[in-house]
């Protein structure tokens, strides 16, 4: 039942800072993949599992907003939701907050269902769909 | 004088790849950051300058459009284009494409600038803002 | 008292394995730093801190010997040691095992104290030294 | 005819820095890899086109010794070498001078060839032995 939500914790690392001495906006995306990760696996859903099974889930686009940076060693929180349902598509929302609970990050990442065999866009499995279904 | 366009060439390493055979979506991003700072060195800006001097550009906000996947070793093509005036953000638009020309991938990135020391938003340095002028 | 031994546990990430469907080598690093960043934090030390204090930890050395391939979403475990006293150095020895209990890599990485303003070697903080004693 | 030379540069990345405001270690076996991508390219022969042959090249060492910093924008050359015969393992090894060609590290990397298919130890294709050889 839609909306789903799920927080991930995760910890900055060394190689994530870029020479402003923040993290490098671009490690963000890996932020929300492992977020994303979790959310699937909170929901009894492997991705791993999803490709073992012959779908493979590539981005189809990305979007972040960036409003304070993320340091060194941050514990960062990323808040995960779906607010849409399934179809040959999957967004995701992301919202990352540090330990003092300011919003550093927003974004969302839309994913689309691949046949891993054809590399041709293919229906989510009927379970993820009726997970993700209004 | 609006537009700006540039093209920078971009060889696929292997280490950008990931499991599904394909370039990893956020190393984009370290595409589009590539491009443009070959982009401003070839109208005589170099970003590194104005970190000395003291600028600071940080990425405010990304977007990020996935068409078709690059591939280890592909020769890619990123045209870097600048159509808006510089404000206290500057904004740039790429677009990706492979060797065969097909177009693989788009985005914008907006920049704000910032001053190192303060860490405060700033207006761009008057020679930029000739340059980036309507 | 050396050898002093710690544990961490590691998520590999999507972002992190390449086409060979297998983690990136060059991600072992990171592993590494996160395992000795978390080392110190159990042993009361905080490398964030050591570079608040004006002290930096640059790499002198790194070696890596790979055994078995890492993969997607494996849970991993970091066993991290230190068994030679600190001088102006400071050796740390890795051994990294997957959920089976399988050895993947092993490795070290020397790092030398640096004083951040002036950029030479220094010593290290009273403090660590006593702790890196024999 | 050993021992093979090859010279490659490469301009640091900004993603590649980190807060030190140096080029982050683990960085370099990107570095590396680029190298012998293109060493082996310039000697008639395609990484890729050994994958698509079913043979892997799968890391088995790595060893690096850093001297000084590279720092970003800077325009690096790493020069490569093959000094032994491949066997079922191949050693290369690098040095990468900065564009005052003050020495920033060296090290080596041995590669072993494995059977796409059965993941297994494989012999060098008879062409690229004959290359390496004494």
């Amino acid at each position: 039942m839609l909306p789903l939500e799920h927080e991930t914790q995760i910890r900055v690392r060394y190689a994530e800072t870029d020479q402003m001495g923040v993290v490098w906006h671009g490690n963000y995306l890996q932020y929300f993949e492992q977020a994303r990760t979790e959310a699937l696996r909170a929901y009894g859903w492997s991705y791993q599992g999803l490709e073992a099974a012959g779908i493979m889930l590539p981005l189809v686009e990305a979007h972040l907003v960036y409003l304070r940076p993320a340091r060194y060693d941050d514990l960062l929180t990323v808040n995960t939701s779906v607010r849409e349902p399934a179809t040959a598509r999957l967004r995701f929302e992301y919202e990352v907050r540090n330990a003092a609970g300011e919003r550093l990050a927003t974004g969302y990442t839309v994913l689309g269902f691949v046949d891993a065999t054809t590399r041709r866009p293919c229906r989510p499995p009927a379970g993820l769909k009726a997970l993700f279904a209004a």
